[in-house]
C-alpha cells in the first residue's frame, strides 16, 4: 500500500532544502540521499529565497535554533507557501525553551505547513502550550496506553485540523493524522531513541515523500514513518553483538538505502482509525 | 572499584546540556546517548538560562567557538554555579589564539568548574600561558616520561588546588588529579588520535558521569576516563584489516553503549600517586 | 607515479585550516586524519589569522557560507597569501545563489588561490557566469561525453590560466589542469555521489596533498584526486549486501586510512593531455 510512494521519490528523487541542526546535518543529508533526494542546506537569510525557489520542498528543524537562523526560517517557510512548495516542521524541544515554543507559534501562524512532526512530549507542548518536557526526548509520563488511545487521536485531529497540517506524532507507535483519518503505524524500535538524529532524519524524510508525491500528502507521511519503522526493525535484525548505537545509526540508514515498496509493504503494520 | 559509577550512570541517566563545537556534536550526542545519558545542545544565549535550569550538567567546549557562542558559554557556565550544576570545561586549542586563552582565562575566573580537561599541551597552556600548541593536538614535545612525571603531578595538583577543580590530562597516560589524589589511567591506544573529536567525547562523557554520581566527583572523572580508555582497546581488539579512524570510532562509541562495570572494572589499568 | 605524494604527506603530515560547512566537517575533519594531516577548524574573524599562521594549509568551502563566515573567508585567504601558505577553495553550490557566486567571485579576486575544485556544473557556472546548477549537485546535463572532451579542456584550461591556479573538475571523469597540462582520473564510482560530502573531503585532502608536496602543485593535486577515486572503488568492492551510503562513506576514508603510494600506483587509471 505504501510501496508505491517509496518507489516513486527512488525514481523521481527531488532537491530538500534544509534549515536544520547542526548536531544530525549529516545524517538528514545522508538520509536524503538514501532515499533518492538530493540535499542542500544553508542558513543565511540573503540567500534563503533562491534556496527555496530552486528546491522541491523545505524543510525547517528547530534543533539548534539562534535568533539569526529563526529570520531564516520565517522567511524559507513564507516563501514556500507563496511558491507553492512543500514545506515541514520540525519543533524539535518546543517545550525546553520560551523561545522554541514563541518560535514554533509564530511559525505555525505565519506559515502553512503541509506536516507538523514531534514526539509526543513536543506535539502535546504545542497544542496544551504545558507539559513535561525533558529536553529534545520524549517524556515517559507522555506515553499513550490502550486506553488513552481515543482521546489522544481526537486531540491530534483536533489539533490537525486547527493548523491545517498533518500531524506525526512519534514514539512506541507512531501517528499520522490530517484530522480525519488516523493511521498508526507499529514498526520501529525503542533502540532508536538511542540514536541521536533519529526525528531530524525522519522529518527529512517526509519533506522528500511528500515532494514525490505531491498529490497524496497523507499516505505519503505515512510512508515515510513506515520506512523509518521497517528500516528500524530490519538494521536491528541485522545487529552484531558488539554493535551499538553507531553502528545501529548506519544501518537503519543503509537499509533505506536498499528498500524499496514491496520490502515497505511486506514489512509494514498498521492500522487505520 | 570505577564500575560502579557506570553502572549508576548507564541506570540513572541524566540531561546533559552541550554547548560545543559543530565538528564533533554529533558524536557527543551519540556518545551521551551510548552511555545512558540524554543529550540536548545550543547555543543560543536567549534560551541559555532555561536549558541550564532544564539539564543536569552543562558540557562546555571551545572547539569552534565566536563571539556570539562566548557570551553563551559565560551565562551557562554561571547559570550552572547560581543552580549548582555539574560544569565541565573542554578548552579545545587553547593555545592556537589569544581567543582561545583568553576566553578560556575569562571563563575558568567567572566559573567555577568541576572539571576541566585537555591534552597535555593544552593543560600546560593554561598553567604557563605559553609554550608549543599545534592546533588541537598535543604536542610530541609535551610528552610525559617517567623522569618528568612526578614534577609534572605536582604541576597539575597545584593547577588543581588553584582554580578547585579536578583536573583531566589526556595524553599516553591519562592524570585525573583532585589536587590530593592523582590517578593515572593506562588504558587506550594512541590511534585514538586519529579519530577527530575523542576528546570532546570525553569531556561530554566524563558531565555525565559526574551528574549520575555528585557525591564522587574524583572517582566519577577517573571512571569516564577509563571508560574512554577501555573502550579504545575493545574496539582496537575488534578491528577488521580494510578498518580505519572511522570504524574505529564507531567501534569505541559501541564498545561504551555495551559496556557495563564489571568489563570496565576487568579492564582498567591504574595507578593512585 | 602520484603514490610518492601519499607517502610524503602521510610522513609529513601537516595541520589543516578548514573554514567549511557544519554538515560534513566531521568527515573532512577524519579524512584528513585518515591521510596524515592534522585538522582544526574555526570561523571566527578575530583569530582567523592565528589560526592560518599556525596552520600549513587553508582548505575554504562556501557549502553553509553566511555573512559572518564570508569575512572569516577572506581573511584567511588574504593572509594565507602573505605568508604564502596553500589556499584552496570550493564553491560549493556557487550557482545556487547570488550569494555564493558574488562570494566566489570576491574570494578569487582578492586571493590567489592554488587549487580551486568543484563539480562539472559548478566550474560552469564559474566560468560563464550562468548554467543549470541544481543545488549541490552536478546537473546530468553538464556531463562530458567523448565528442565535447576537447573543448571542455580548452575551456578549464584557459580559466586555470585567467585564475593562476589548478583547476580540478570531478564528474565521471575527474579533471586536473594547470592551465598547461590536464590530468584526467578515471577512478571513482558514480555511487560516490550517494555520500553527502565526497567533495568537501577531496578539497580538504587536495590541501593536504599540497601542503606536504608544495614543488608539486599540480601532481600532487592529482595524487589526491586520485586517492579519493581509488578509494571509492576498493571501498566498493568490500561492501556486502546490506550496506549503503553510511559504510560507503566510512569504508572510503578508512579505505584512505590504509592506502599507501604502492596501492594508489598500482590502482591509478590515468591520461595526460
Amino acid at each position: 500500500m505504501f510501496g508505491r510512494y517509496l518507489d516513486t521519490l527512488k525514481c523521481k528523487g527531488g532537491l530538500i532544502y534544509n534549515i536544520t541542526n547542526y548536531v544530525t546535518a549529516n545524517d538528514v543529508a545522508n538520509i536524503l540521499l538514501a532515499c533518492g533526494s538530493s540535499p542542500i542546506l544553508s542558513d543565511e537569510i540573503e540567500e534563503v529565497e533562491e534556496m527555496t525557489a530552486l528546491s522541491d520542498g523545505v524543510n525547517i528543524n528547530i534543533g539548534t535554533l539562534n535568533l539569526r537562523t529563526i529570520e531564516t526560517m520565517k522567511v524559507a517557510g513564507k516563501k514556500a507557501n507563496e511558491m507553492k512548495k512543500v514545506v515541514v516542521l520540525d519543533p524539535v524541544g518546543v517545550g525546553a525553551s520560551k523561545l522554541r515554543f514563541n518560535t514554533s507559534l509564530t511559525l505555525l501562524n505565519e506559515i502553512q505547513f503541509d506536516v507538523v512532526k514531534g514526539n509526543i512530549s513536543e506535539i502535546k507542548y504545542l497544542i496544551n502550550s504545558s507539559g513535561s518536557c525533558l529536553g529534545v526526548d520524549a517524556d515517559k509520563a507522555d506515553e499513550i496506553n490502550e486506553e488513552k488511545i481515543e482521546s489522544f487521536i481526537e486531540m491530534i485531529k483536533k489539533f490537525s485540523r486547527k493548523i491545517n497540517s498533518v500531524v506525526v506524532v512519534t514514539g512506541k507507535y507512531d501517528f499520522i493524522t490530517d484530522g480525519e483519518r488516523t493511521f498508526i503505524i507499529k514498526n520501529g524500535r525503542s533502540e532508536m531513541e538511542k540514536i541521536t538524529g533519529t526525528g531530524c532524519q525522519l522529518s527529512a524524510m517526509i519533506t522528500a515523500f511528500i515532494t514525490a508525491n505531491p498529490e497524496m500528502r497523507l499516505e505519503a507521511t505515512v510512508a515515510a514513518v513506515a520506512t523509518m519503522g521497517v528500516a528500524g526493525e530490519l538494521a536491528w535484525k541485522e545487529m552484531n553483538k558488539s554493535d551499538g548505537n553507531m553502528r545501529y545509526r548506519d544501518r537503519i540508514i543503509d537499509n533505506i538505502f536498499n528498500m524499496n515498496g514491496e520490502i515497505l509493504d511486506r514489512e509494514v503494520r498498521y492500522e487505520i482509525r
